[in-house]
């Protein structure tokens, strides 16, 4: 078998993984599905006895080579994607991010997160954007991880409001990227693990003083 | 001769180009300077009686290539300089942003605007950074002349409200993009021309909007 045989193989194990929701976990409110097999994650949300108010998906290229159809499926149950520029112009077939954004809004999410690296990150929102910036950084250590503390962060700062407003969520993006931006700082979890709130404070403090600007219109 | 030679021979002639600067631009409390020869642009400087409030340099990789020393000496006489993202790595050897726009201002300027496209703009000033997104577009019909649209719209803010402050630098960057999305939006001059004031001032509206957030810090 090729490599992409084992691969496909191994996705089936996966797909077939049927994971156990702890009953603690049941009436969770905030739900963000990892980046695993599509299936994986509708076989969760349909493990839950009661809908969460908010449900967050992450996904990937390789899903959408091999595990379309489930994708789709997962798409249009969930309130808002995640996922790169690269992945939102394969999964839309559009090269312009706003026409993939409306593309795959309308496939199911009605948020839709386009993460652009070093170059900041699109909240698309029924029909109005947010951008966020990314922090412009003297040297990035180890860029692993990033993708998943932002999606942390970005849930994190929503279920601490519980709310899943627009304005919210476009917090939620600063703060998913103030943390990004340390996860790049070292290896793995070390800068991330010990950190403290006020030097998130502080790290959301230079996302404010980058964009912010006055200007009075008449 | 090859094209490469052509090219040099061409600039030798412009770099001998003598600009007249007409009587009445000698008061210019602003001066941009466009990319041209950087003896020209020199020229153009040593030839004003008083020396303007601001002057702004833009450039390309070009020179760096075949007038490095020349684009040195104007380098160290100007208040800012515009350049993309990849000419800021070249003039600088430096891959991270802020290590290269640290480099640079050291060679003169106090100001350097960093043009990423697509991706927005930085603007470094003394020890501080502003960021301005540029606006997601459904499409871009012809980037030709973006550049200098910025530009001009940089200045022509600066100028009109006649203050060289960072904040005031910040709104100018907002203004630049804001003109540079319209210069995209058709061929050549085809749509600033006829641009009105309250079309701008919409225009910066979706700026505002794209980045406005509010966070509450402790």
């Amino acid at each position: 078998m090729n490599t992409r045989d084992t691969l496909v193989t191994e996705l089936n194990v996966l797909a077939d993984f049927d994971p156990i929701i702890p009953e603690a976990y049941q009436d969770c409110k905030y739900l963000m599905l990892g980046n695993l097999a599509p299936k994986t994650q509708s076989t969760v949300i349909n493990s839950l006895r009661k809908r969460p108010k908010l449900m967050v998906m992450d996904t990937m290229n390789f899903w959408m080579d091999v595990a379309y159809d489930d994708l789709m499926v997962t798409l249009s149950m969930v309130d808002v994607l995640s996922i790169n520029d690269e992945e939102a112009r394969q999964l839309s077939k559009e090269h312009s991010l706003v026409k993939a954004a409306k593309k795959i809004m309308a496939m199911g999410p009605k948020a839709l997160i386009i993460k652009k690296g070093e170059h900041g990150a699109l909240l698309f929102y029924e029909n109005r954007v947010f951008f966020a910036p990314a922090l412009p950084l003297e040297e990035v250590f180890d860029p692993t991880g990033a993708g998943d503390t932002f999606a942390g962060g970005f849930i994190g700062y929503i279920a601490s409001k519980d709310d899943i407003s627009f304005d919210t969520m476009k917090s939620a993006i600063i703060y998913a990227s103030a943390m990004a931006s340390f996860c790049v700082e070292k290896f793995g979890t070390e800068r991330t693990i010990n950190l403290t709130h006020e030097e998130i404070e502080e790290r959301v403090q230079e996302f404010v003083d980058l964009v912010q600007f006055d200007i009075k219109l008449n």
